[in-house]
């Protein structure tokens, strides 16, 4: 047997990380809808959206009123993404209650994404996460390109670990090891999440985004669960990354990973069943079928509902 | 680290389980240029054709005439599939050094693919077995549906340890688990592994056959690493499974496996890279983009090459 933990918390990103480069433009009232839809699913995490520019990321432009039409669900967390203290002032005045706040591990990722370098994003982070803790907020930190960089290549551990540590030190008790491009293989996700976890203790959970680009995505979750994880981010669909290049490079699916969870026994809280019919209409919407594979895929006589 | 073997041979199917349900057939001299190719890249095994009914499986019509035209060359072993005993006489016409003789461990799958019983099938499978060995021809022997069964959902890992017994007393020395229709998880992958593994004893080598249709083909190769396999069977491009059913079912892609095996520390002998053009190759002949990743993903600069 492969030693996985009893149980993880999914959180679901379909309508930020899956939505944020989509040229269609989604409503309020369709954004609710899939929330509702994926709440219903028992997904108990959703990051619904993120406060930065809608110069840069028009898709984002409606959090702030979509927060206000978000009913209130007992065990449901809304969450929404911040880079800087601008995007918190908007989050704390549209009443989020749990925050995502990341900085890239690649000075050239941060530079292309934040115009800053690593230090100089840390340097407006860090008073960031103290800042939201501080009024209340639940924050989770993150690492973005933490297992690899799509300009730089390769990211030595030792600068995710050093950004760790700020951020527990920040006071972050969630610390988030991204894969933003998909470029991480299964030894690597298990080393830099064992040499994380060993040195920041049990007091800081680590959880994991991951991206499905080369086809690893669930190799990764895999060697994640055996390095202890237990929380993943994923898309309804794999939704995510560009469309506009060859290789989907989406987020993992939700309904893929629950299902795959699910099988080898552990539990979600999640029907991935019921996640099928969200995937359906995210694909309607745009206009395209969507790389996640169990939407496609009748349950069967293989049991696979179970 | 994940436990991991210092090395794996990966047998190629592009040729046999990714073109025999293509309704474009393939010429000799297609065949040949890929097959040519495929060892170039430094692919060691290549199933190259089945000696089935013509009328079942007309792209495997011309197996006896490729074998006749394929160079020898050091250190590559050609093999073919072979179901029945008329199989294994076409096969010793064309002097084929290595065959893989199989049966299905779903009584369903079994009597919709050969028309008899799971024991019917051994009755004459392993006999043909001990026949094929006493002709020096090297011999695995495959249980299909191991792993689950398109018709019947799981499948009892008593009856697969029951027919690798059968195949072991009947001289077989790899013994190969193929999950036909893509529905095995990891956990279930180490289970059956771990078991067989067991129970057969170290004289056995136990070989894995994975679909991606669920998404999980590189997680499951993960989960068969760590139970100790070291023959993982792919086929170039994702290839395989029925182009007429919306998600695709193919292989796991030899370009992807040898790439995410290298990633991880584990030799192949197989340059990922020089397996690009043969996937391309073969998305071109048959008019549409295939399942595989690293064949649409630019090398980049996080040292994907290496």
């Amino acid at each position: 047997m492969l030693t996985l933990p009893e149980s993880v918390l999914i959180e679901d990103e379909a309508l930020r990380d899956g939505l944020q480069n989509e040229q269609r433009l989604f409503s309020v009232a369709e954004k609710r809808e899939l929330v509702a839809a994926i709440a219903e699913a028992g997904v108990r995490r959703i990051q619904v959206g993120s406060f930065v520019s809608p110069k840069w990321a028009p898709q984002m432009a409606n959090t702030d009123e979509l927060f206000a039409v978000l009913p209130a669900r007992p065990g449901l967390v809304y969450s929404a993404l911040v880079l800087n203290r601008a995007g918190l002032d908007r989050a704390l005045a549209a009443g989020v209650k749990h925050l995502s706040i990341s900085v890239s591990a690649s000075e050239t990722h941060s530079r292309k994404n934040a115009n800053k370098s690593v230090d100089e994003a840390l340097a407006d982070i860090l008073p960031t996460i103290e800042r939201a803790l501080a009024e209340g907020i639940a924050v989770r930190a993150g690492v973005q390109s933490a297992l690899g960089c799509g300009y730089e290549g390769a990211i030595d551990p030792r600068q995710v670990l050093r950004i760790a540590r700020l951020f527990r030190d920040a006071g972050a008790r969630e610390i988030n090891i991204a894969d933003t491009a998909g470029l991480a293989d299964p030894q690597l996700v298990h080393r830099v999440v064992t040499t994380l976890r060993d040195d920041l203790g049990a007091d800081v959970t680590l959880s994991l985004h991951l991206h499905d680009t080369r086809g690893l995505g669930l190799a990764n979750m895999l060697a994640g669960l055996q390095a202890g994880v237990t929380v993943f981010d994923a898309a309804v669909g794999g939704l995510g990354g560009c469309p506009f290049i060859p290789a989907a490079t989406g987020n993992i699916a939700t309904e893929d990973a629950v299902f795959a969870l699910g099988r080898m026994g552990v539990a979600t809280g999640v029907d991935w069943m019921k996640l099928r019919p969200v995937a359906l209409r995210l694909a309607e919407l745009l206009g395209r079928k969507l790389p996640g594979r169990m939407a496609y895929i009748d349950g069967g006589p293989d049991g696979a509902r179970a």
